[in-house]
Formats: structure tokens, sequence, C-alpha cells
């Protein structure tokens, strides 16, 4: 063995509802020891992410669900500990899919190398990393801004949101975008320059986001549901386009959803308006990944897209933080420090 | 004046739910004289669709809703009974939009001159007119049938649905039809040659839908909504489009509709299986009739496509039949002879 002790965080029992951190256990094992072709990894953070919900339960998402005893899934960056891979050299740095543990073994496949000189290393997990390609694909292949459009995107305080509404404005559409709080939605309409922005938290909050769509919405990237859904929902435009990569606010939600039901109403404005709803995941689009790659880079060193990260200290911190993304707790993309680089 | 009776049926009130003949007013008055650059159109053939219904109601549709005591909408066939219009002659035959009335005046605007010996005329109010184009424009530009896809698709003894399992055949797709009654099913399945047809009367009409699709459905062509969308709704594959071109099921509808919701589990499936949902209205895709026109046609003559219609005679019929077809009454294309060539 590799003489190191790998912490991990299984899944304990399937949440109902809202997870708690009974749903998550931490265990200690030996580090696995790198066969030939393989290389050990040290992870150093951990993204976390709303998807994680959906693979916690039983039920079929878009991917099978996580066993019970399981390593917790997710994005990480790793360095390499030791190789005995050929493409792989110690201390090289990569994006894996390792989990919520210290070490993991891998065969290089899916791996991809960064270079830290180039961008920090956090960003492979934001902006630069699944959340960016998600509002990037999302966008122009699904939601094609044009100018002088309105575009509106609810939690654009995260790492999806964010981008979402900065990638709106260069294409020369307006973007409003829904935040909780008011230090949330400072950070959106100040830093982020997106030309408005509504708190979801404001008793009035449907009427205000009216307000800030005088000319209707023709572009909604439906991350959260709920709502939000409720308040945009009479505002679409003929012809909006509605790319839909997450439904957070119903995540938690077991059994039937009480009515009335509102099928029938958005099925007819489907039809009377000539609406388009495509839900994706980033994965379906990941021919474009190069290109958004070198885009994404160029528009954050101009300084056209900024982004902010929620860096937790310590792997052991992860349930609650995951606990705390699914309520809205978060400020920013939401990393886990797990380790030191060598 | 003309000297001519125009006899013509408005709107009386405002249908709550399912319309009555109470709704619906006939009325003699002087047939209008036209005017230098117009044309005096006697209709012959009159198309009942079910979007009429949306137009009878005050709430806003795809179109601003019909005034109290304006003529019935539609489109009809009709034949030049004085022209002092340059491009029109005495005897010629057009496609007009004259609505349920026996003579119209028109300046020539939207018209369409159809050519009696190249088909019969009532085709160019279904299968070469709105509904086959509506089936057309909708299934190859929204639903893209691919080889060996399933194509669903209900009403399908009516002018759209019958359109849409015909051409999925002719792109190599499975179409499975829904028709109400043993009638239907048998000239869906015999006549038309449908894959498979599913009576939606039947008590079990969810599990033999799901027989009659082993494969799942990767195209619904929405154009009833209510139970069949139900039915039809566990069965998507990943990445299954859904053009959407009408609800017939609930045009009646008033108010709200009783729980449970089930909008948040379409919008998880929308998500989870990149599902497409895409209202239209076929004038979105007019520049595409020409090619609808010629393709359509030539499949005719093969014997690729055939149609089926369902003629009443005499214009103050009309209002018991598009109740009829509201209550899917109807068996092909609903039209209404209102006058004789000359």
């Amino acid at each position: 063995m590799s003489g190191l002790t790998n912490r991990r965080i299984v899944l304990a029992a399937r949440p109902e509802g809202r997870p708690t951190p009974e749903n998550f256990r931490a265990e200690d094992t030996a580090a696995p020891e790198p066969g030939e072709g393989e290389l050990l990894l040290k992870v150093l953070y951990l993204s976390l992410d709303p998807y994680m919900r959906g693979r916690m339960s039983a039920a079929k998402s878009y991917a099978a669900p996580l066993g019970l005893g399981e390593v917790m899934l997710g994005g990480t960056v790793a360095q390499v500990v030791r190789s005995r891979h050929p493409d792989y050299a110690e201390g090289d740095h990569v994006l894996s899919f390792s989990g919520w543990q210290s070490y993991a073994v891998s065969n290089g496949e899916g791996l991809r190398k960064l270079d830290p000189s180039a961008a920090p290393l956090t960003t492979a997990l934001g902006v630069l990393g699944m959340p960016g390609f998600t509002a990037y694909s999302g966008l122009f292949t699904i939601g094609r801004p044009q100018p002088g459009e309105t575009v509106v995107v609810a939690a654009a305080s995260g790492p999806v949101g964010a981008t979402v509404g900065q990638l709106a404005r260069i294409k020369g559409a307006r973007a409003v975008g829904i935040a909780g709080g008011p230090d949330k939605c400072a950070y959106v309409r100040d830093e982020l320059g997106f030309d408005a922005v509504v708190d979801h938290r404001a008793p009035d909050f449907a009427e205000r986001l009216k307000e800030a769509c005088p000319k209707g919405v023709d572009v909604y990237f439906e991350n959260v549901g709920g709502a939000v859904w409720d308040a945009v929902f009479p505002l679409f435009n003929d012809f909006a386009r509605i790319p839909v990569c997450g439904l957070i606010a119903q995540y938690n939600s077991t059994g039937e959803f009480p009515g009335p039901d509102r099928l029938p109403g958005v099925m007819r404005d489907v039809l009377s308006k000539s609406l388009t709803l495509r839900g994706f995941i980033q994965h379906e689009f990941v021919r474009q990944f190069p290109d958004f790659h070198r885009e994404m880079s160029a528009w954050i060193r101009e300084g056209r897209v900024r982004y902010r990260e929620d860096i937790v200290d310590g792997l052991d911190r992860a349930p609650e933080a995951l606990i705390g993304l699914l309520d809205g707790r978060n400020f920013g993309k939401l990393i886990v420090k797990v380790g030191e680089s060598a």
C-alpha cells in the first residue's frame, strides 16, 4: 500500500427531503497503491454542485444513483503523487472526478492536465470548468441571446448564473439577475455589471422582476425552478428560449406537489407564445469545450468575465457546505480545499 | 351593392367551457360591392379547425380574440365572382381567409390562386393547406425524426395527425397513432399504414400505448394535451422532441386546474432527459411552404400520403360541426361546403 491514509466521505443514508449531516459518514482507510499504468492522485480541491443532491436519491436522474456506502462523487483538482503512467509525472496537476476523498487511483481516463501558471487551479472547477461551460453551452446553443434582448438568470451570484449574465452582455443582450439578499444583489449589479438585479426574498419580488424587464423576457436560463419560475413565466415574449440546466428549488421535495396544476397553463403559453423549453447537461456539448476554454480564458484576462469563489477549508466540512449550497447560503462557486499542493 | 345576399355567422356570446349553439348567430346582409382594386369572393368551402375555439375567448391566444358580433374567422376556398383587381378574373379559384360567410370582398392581400385541375379544391384546406403544413413544418423542423425512431401523434385520423404519421414513415421512423374508437383506429392502421394505433378510449390506454412503444418515444407531436400527454410523458427517451401545435383537450377548460401540480415532474424530466418542448404556429415556417407544397403533392400522387375529408353541407351547420370537432366527433379533415362553384 502507499502508506498514506485516505479520508473519505460516503453516502450513509438517502435523504428524505433536505439532506442532513446523518446522510454522510467519514471514513479513514489506507490509500490504494497504483498499479502498472495507473497513478495516485492527491485531491487538492473538491467542487460542490447542486446536481449532487440528485445522485443521493434512489431515483434515476440523468445518471445512476450513488450506492449506499459509496464515496460521494464530485469533480476535483488533484496532484499526481505517484505515477506508473507514461503520460503523467509526479507533481502534475489534473482535473479529475475523484469525489469526496483525499486520495484516489486513476488509470488516466477522463483526466485533463492543468497548467497552474495559466489560471488559478480552482477555476478549473468553476468559471473555466463545468459551471462555466454549462453557462456557455446552454446560453449560446439553446438561449442564443440577440442584441437588445433580455436574459434573466437566477442564482446570479453563483458560478453558472454569474457567467450567464456576463456572457449575455458580451452578446449585446440585457442581463437581469436574481439573487438572495442585499450582499449578493450588490455584487451582481456592481461587480458583475448586470443591467438589473432583483432580490427574490423581497415580498414584491414578482412585481420588481416585471419592472426590471420592461420589454419582457427573451431568454430565461432556468437553474432554480420554484417561485422564480412563477415570477418569470408571465413575462415571456413570443419565441422565448428557456435552457433548463437545474431545478435546485425542487431537489429536496418528495412525493406529489399540491395543486393547482400549473402544467396546462405552461403548455398553453408554450403553444401561444411559441416557447422553447430545452433541458440539457453540459456533457452533450462537449465538443464545444476547446472553444469555450479559449474564449472564456480571454474574457477573464480582459476583465469581461469575473468570478467569485467560496472556499471551505477541510473535507470534513463538505457535508455542511453542500447542505448550505442547497439552502442558497454559499456566495460564489463553492469549493472545498481538501489538501495542500506539494 | 352587388344585389347578392350574404349569409354569415357571427360570435354572439363567448363560450364558458364547451361552446353551444347559442354562442353563434346567423345573419343575412347585403353582400358588399368591391371597390377599385378589389374583388368579390363567393365562398365554396370553409375549413373548421381547433384553433377557432381559442379565438372565441376573450383571452389572448396567439392572436387577438374575435370581437362579439364579428364574423367567425376561418380559411376558405372561394371563387371570384366579380373582379376590379388586375391579377384576378371572374371564375378564378383562390384560397382566402374569408370566414364563416357566403360572400366577402378582398383587396387580393393574402390570397393564393388555386388550380382545380391540379388537386381537389378542398385539399387546399387540408393535406395541402394549413393542417398539412402544420404537420410538415413541425415534424421536420422541430421533431426531426430519424430512421428507427418512434413518433407518436394523437388525433391520428385528423388532418394533422394523419399527415404526421405518414411523414414520419417516409423518414424511416416508426409511427404510433392514437385515435378514438374502432373505426378511426382501423383507418389509421389499415388505410394510413401507421405501425401501431392505440384507442384512447380503452380503459388500459396508457398500458397499451407503452406496449406499442417498446423502444420509448423519440418524437411526440402534441396536438391534444390532456390524458394523452399523461400517457406519453413517462415514455420519453433522452433527447425526445415535442413539437406543440395544439391542446384541444384543454381548450374548453376554464379557471384553475385541480392538483396535484404536474409541472415539477415535467420540468424534472425536461432536465433529466434533455427534452425539447417547442410550441409553434405553422406561420413561423412560411418560407418552407413552396417546398412543402411540391413534396406533399408528389407524395399524394405516389400514394405515400393519404387523406380523408369530412364534408358538412351548408354554412348553417358550421356551429354544430365545430362543437363536434372539439368533442372529437369528426372523422377526417372537417370542411363545410358553403356554396357551389360556378
